[in-house]
């Protein structure tokens, strides 16, 4: 099966510590690498997991609180020294360009690559990207700020074609394209095959969700129904929900009963508050509400599917 | 002796390694804190180094290029979210504030402190901060853009009064600030008593003086006259001389020159490009010249005497 990964670069909150930087994250599908928030710190959690800067096309940004963009500047500034001449699409809510554009016209004065900014409506949800492999949506969420999450969802693929089948039927090859999209083969001598005898159904679409930073919030539980991985933020313990109801942040017994909602596959936590040294206590709150919870790291690689 | 050290938190050039990140560094005088240059990652460096961010009462930057000062929009966030009060004060080229004044208006909007910018006139030795115990100079540096040094100096302390010398002329304690700041001492009978009997000269001042970015450029030498501690950049070894040139950096070979000509007591090199996975070379060209270098490294500490 294709490749669907995705990559920790950074899985803490505001204030960065010995342990968790800033968040940010790469999102490989089918090596097309696309990032998610992008910290201060990040282009240094790049070179520690050895990715090559400039396989990353686009980058994706939840919110414009620090912790989640600052990196962009010196990010932008390093693609260009490592030579890059594709264009970088960043995608983000309605300020980012009037933020940052002064800053990279001041910085990155010599790049020999586009940086395009688009706009995105943090309040629907609604396809942001799209190529002949994936899609792209924005999940609204409720922060203190204008913020959306990000859905990656795989498009469905072409049917497969038995190729014993194809022999026993003595169907030409000219006809695969045909049967992968779905149509039935009709025999020089006028007799129908269907196609459902013929081929397989197209490998089952895989989807990552991204939910950083948020409230609960249960209006975002059917953009992402049946997602195979959800990020949710999980900045605090139940001891402290007084403070994430204060902060429009969440519990990680919050982000767990959104992915038991959600039907997701798997939750990775993060976006932890630096008050806890030791977050299993976040990981057993989580777990017992939904069994199959990670605690994110740094470096940590974690398999769509 | 009072301390006065160099903590060496990046000394990398643009492009940030897993060895060496962005330019840095923090000057502790008598437990005052000061810091030169803030590349992005300072902060998870002064993490790492333990060093209380809010103990910082100035930042010094030596121009506007990103890899010299990317990292303060985080680090002006952080030490609010730490809780400062006291004012920022940061010093740097014209441009400085209408560069960084938006961002962090932007991402800093809750500060209950002041951040208070000062232009700094790179073209001119001049004095550019003072206390009651030190003094910081720019020092005209020759870069790609406006740039300077900083020259830290204790200014001359008071005498020191030999306490058996006033023991035997039996002075009384009164008289003590009078000795220090070098009066004679009369007796009640009229008798004068030299002071250079009584105390021995003020402690010798140190000083340190930080040199990059900059090209190999003679006029610096008559503001750095003798300074204990010289930390020059030195981007290039001889083999890339011409790059040096080009780009206005030193090689270390150069920045020994100056190291010498100023009668400098230690050299310090850093800003290394990253082309030197083995930083030897450029350490043993500089020793060709002055035998007291040292390469920088992230988490060296260098004491001023």
């Amino acid at each position: 099966m294709e490749n669907f990964e995705v990559r920790i670069l950074g899985c803490g909150s505001a204030l960065p510590t010995l342990k968790h930087i800033n968040t940010s994250q790469v999102v490989d599908i089918r090596n097309k690498m696309f990032m998610v928030d992008c910290g201060e710190g990040t282009q240094l959690a790049l070179r520690r997991e050895k990715i090559n800067f400039n396989k990353i096309g686009a980058i994706f940004i939840s919110h414009l609180h620090g912790d989640h963009c600052l990196g962009l500047p010196g990010l932008i500034s390093t693609m260009g020294l490592l030579g890059r001449k594709s264009p970088l699409h960043v995608y983000g809510p309605a300020d980012m360009e009037s933020v940052f554009r002064p800053m990279i016209n001041y910085f990155c004065s010599n790049l020999e690559y586009k940086v395009v900014f688009h706009t995105v409506d943090t309040t629907k949800h609604a396809l942001v990207y799209e190529d002949h492999s994936l899609t792209v949506h924005s999940i609204p969420l409720k922060h203190r700020m204008p913020c959306c999450g990000y859905l990656f969802r795989e498009k469905e693929g072409l049917r497969h074609v038995l190729p014993y089948m194809l022999e026993r039927h003595e169907i030409p090859l000219s006809q695969i394209n045909n049967l992968k999209s779905g149509k039935d083969y009709v025999a020089p001598d006028g007799q129908v095959i269907p196609n459902d005898i013929l081929t397989t159904p197209p490998t089952q679409v895989r989807s990552y969700a991204f939910c950083s930073d948020t409230r609960y919030d249960e209006s975002i539980i059917p953009y992402i129904k049946d997602v195979n991985v959800l990020y949710h933020e999980a900045t605090y313990a139940d001891d402290s929900i007084e403070l994430a109801k204060k902060y429009l942040h969440s519990t990680a017994r919050q982000a767990a009963e959104i992915a038991k909602s959600c039907g997701a596959k798997q939750l990775i936590i993060g976006h932890y508050s630096q008050r806890y040294n030791d977050e299993s206590v976040l990981l057993n709150e989580a777990k017992e509400v939904f069994a199959n919870t990670k605690l994110a790291y740094e470096g940590m690689v974690v398999k769509v599917s």
